[in-house]
């Protein structure tokens, strides 16, 4: 959930102009009676999470053939993009003086940052809201405090395995990267899947490659200032296939901004609130996209950070 | 690396009064050329991560037979110990209004913490020192910058997939937790594995239950203050094995403080800083060792954070 | 405002017997209508502050005899006590490398604190509210942000010179120290006045002398566990007064926990919610009280932290 | 000190270019002999702050006339232009739930920040060095730890009130804002005090306008590129007035770069290593200078921050 500071701004604007000229927006939120509760059960705070089990695990490990891992990750520093207002800051604690007659040192580090929200990124349920309201219908006010989210928090989530599956649409367009608001559609990611021969099951770990991930670390403005990603109608699809997650090489996973300028990241939403299907934000996917990694062991281990709602990963494909 | 602040106190008056007998340390460091250039060779920043190949997952993957998975790691919260001198704060940053048509609002949270070396955590070869002299005989005022190590960070790990043993040394000892300040001997680990009928082999993620992280959480201070570990004759018995890494349900994997107070955490010394062993601390180890799952495939990905080290991780056994 | 969790505990578990047994609070805060808009207008955001004039300055000044500087502040490092939750902790970054031919080096340092509301601590008018409102009846949702309150913050005080009176109650009381959950009386701040041969005046920084200040860092648990401290009667009387802030060497300037414990840290609402009277936390009182330094120039500088809910301080008395 | 990264590596190009061309430094450092013991004796920690005594106050309010108060510090928040790897970050901890009967709330906030070394910015004298060498011939080994300086913290400090004196260079030089490199020369300091008809006397808080400050938040990228300030020869010769403290609307008080590109920020280095005087950087004097307001009662208050390189503040001007 991203550039929401800049996207407040032109959303405003248009929200202005689009009253003036009694625009309505394209998409609208689907009511309560229609999503809670959730499919996962009353009360439920894992979502696509609970297609985690023994046979995920089985299923996945079919896929380990060579032994090849292949990182997913990026590296965290004080270069990377972040969204604005977030940060990521290293300060080594540097030993100050040996101990023992064995002179022992010893370093240590301060890490400060949104921790849950920057570099390679899962996003877990307590991350968006529609108005106060979260997942499953729980209320901001009953689970937000200063310190961390009553519920809905990221260690509920667990190490994820499942069959991992690269749709490779800038594969599919036959370009390095797609344009900077190109909007996926259902029928791109179609037709990359026939490419790739390959079809969706429930409870897959589902990784498109945009190649907006080449920006990562060279053009970190361009990179944050828009996105190519799915539309609003492409992951209404891939979410009806009942992944365990879905992930990309981008900030949004979504295109940003929308193309309809009334709605900011309905994506996540609609994955996130709605749906209970969690998100993974700036993988690096280019190695797996170069070696034509199409079906794979996806493996990824989300801190368990109380009440936070997300975590920084670094998450591995292994085939 | 633990208890430093205390070691440091206790230490320095043991000095003092050794002196004044004349004592002498019962373990010294070996010379620089008796360990550098390292076995992986001149200018290696990976250590034992080296083990980590295709035949080794291909190896650890063969012991995931039901797709159980059991989580390794602890829950980072404020209430968990810490060692003094470090903290784990995470302040929720709270969406303030609700943006676009679809009225989204967006939580994340700060978090601000030794994050390398909180919860169950992952050592690096930056995290102690022989004096000024870091593995592989790099030099702190070489790779010490005030934001990160130039050589040797976590970043460099990668994640870990290997054959995990689990040697369960209170079990064999029979009882629920060892000693405050009970050295593990080598007969103790040979013994413990011949109970279980299991030999190590090369590249091996050794874990070792104490029993010890019973405590975590319920008694904090006493969970801090000593802890039952192997010793300096265990740990150089354990490195000639060629492990990937040792880990324990303790603070210091080793026993602490140990028994000869002249010398301050020498197995840490031992494993990182002369062999270049991971130490994996903190783990949570009752569900392994209650299951009796001695043998599985153990996964570990610590964080990509440039120059630390060490990361906080939630590492699994798959079987 | 203190001790609240503890407090939280405690009142819930009276709360609930009270309402068994029909019991009301001692204490309730004002209606709306009898409160806002402040004396100090529709909109005001400064409140006692607006005490601050040309007129104040001269008037402390006056009071500048031999030109003797007593601090009033405390020592920030991580050994001070601090409220449940609350943390203060500063990392070196060490220079790495020297630069230029002139060999030049450079330290700095990373704070990461509740650094408005640790040590001795000047309270601004977000810190406190009643229900969801604050000072002037603006509504926290309106005035909230992650990143900082839209209105309100402590950027808004400026420095403040006035004419500080001491009131020694502890002196009053021939005691080094109030009892633990001493309640000063309206009764106690006359006697002591008195005893002073001193009255207040409009606009007079009022600093009350408990003796509490004795236990910072000496006993911090019990520092924190309770304090004595002006009770309702008393704030009020001290509020009509008209200070520019009410000043006390304990964590709370209130009684605490109140004697009633129906109600939580009263006094706080009192002041800062209902009347606009600053709060100055945590002084060091010892030198001025041993001196009977009761009547000189007080001179206060909150940091501009924009949209803060207070300013950590290091207060003076000039004499 | 600042802008050092960039400095560094326009340094060391230079460095490289001159060894070739066998050029040498304009400047170098005094032998240790020549500054050790410290004009204040050996051990001395305080500096030029030594100068503030009974008298110095006394001296100091003399200036105060019409209780007029000028702020000379900045406001912190997220949009302040900072050295490259600092950074200034609040977030808000909103209250979660009112408590008691009066149902009470409670705001509060973490910072994290370099927070001696950010906004208006009071240097200490652990801040630069001479190699491993700080003021008064302390060794860096010797006083730095991860947490904190041993020696030279700013908690040595405390308040510091003296006659202030504002050289207005930029207003005799009949400039709204001085060029971008200008080093403000001897006869620059003489001619706008000739103008002012001010004489400087020892024990001053001596404060330059540039007229820099201008670009504060308007173009804080070019405010932290270059700045004009005093060179070598003025900061000798102000020095050698032996004042409280220098202070500036700049950055680093002196010309950045130094015009000599083979040494860096020199003048830190002659006022904080070799002489013990405090800098003050960052001022908000633009109000001063308008009202020509030469001459005051200068009043700050340093946080009492242990073993801090130096100190965010909020000082004023009385008159």
């Amino acid at each position: 959930m991203k550039r929401i500071v800049y996207g407040i701004v032109a959303a405003a604007a248009l929200i202005a102009a689009a009253s003036a000229l009694a625009q309505t927006p394209s998409w609208a939120p689907p009511p309560e009676s229609a999503r809670c509760p959730s499919k996962w059960g009353t009360g439920d705070e894992r979502g696509s999470a609970n297609h985690m089990k023994p046979e995920t695990v089985l299923n996945a490990v079919r896929f380990v053939r060579t032994g090849e891992v292949i990182e997913l990750g990026r590296i965290l520093d004080a270069s990377i993009p972040v969204f604005p207002g977030r940060s990521f800051k290293l300060t080594t604690k540097r030993t100050a003086g040996f101990f023992g007659s064995n002179r022992l040192g010893a370093n240590e580090e301060v890490v400060d940052a949104e921790i849950g929200q920057v570099g390679t990124q899962f996003d877990g349920f307590a991350h968006v809201t529609h108005g106060d309201v979260l997942y499953n219908c729980l209320r901001l006010d009953d689970v937000a405090t200063a310190t961390g989210f009553t519920k809905l928090g990221i260690q509920n989530v667990g190490a994820l395995i499942a069959r991992g599956v690269l749709i490779d649409v800038a594969g599919y367009k036959g370009v390095e990267m797609l344009p900077d608001t190109y909007e996926i559609t259902v029928a791109d990611l179609e037709g990359a899947l026939q490419r790739q021969n390959l079809s969706l099951q429930p409870g897959d770990a589902v990784v498109i490659n945009t190649g907006w991930g080449k920006l990562w670390g060279s053009d970190n403005a361009r990179y944050t200032r828009t996105n190519p990603g799915i539309g609003i109608r492409a992951g209404e699809w891939l979410i009806a296939k009942d992944p365990m997650l879905i992930g990309s090489d981008n900030w949004t996973i979504e295109v940003f901004p929308n193309p309809d300028p009334l709605v900011i990241v309905p994506v996540h939403q609609l994955a996130i609130t709605f749906h209970g299907v969690h998100l993974l934000e700036n993988m690096k996917l280019d190695e797996l996209a170069a070696k034509r990694a199409y079906e794979f062991a996806f493996i990824v281990q989300p801190l368990k950070l109380q009440g936070a709602t997300g975590s920084t990963v670094a998450p591995i494909a292994v085939r």
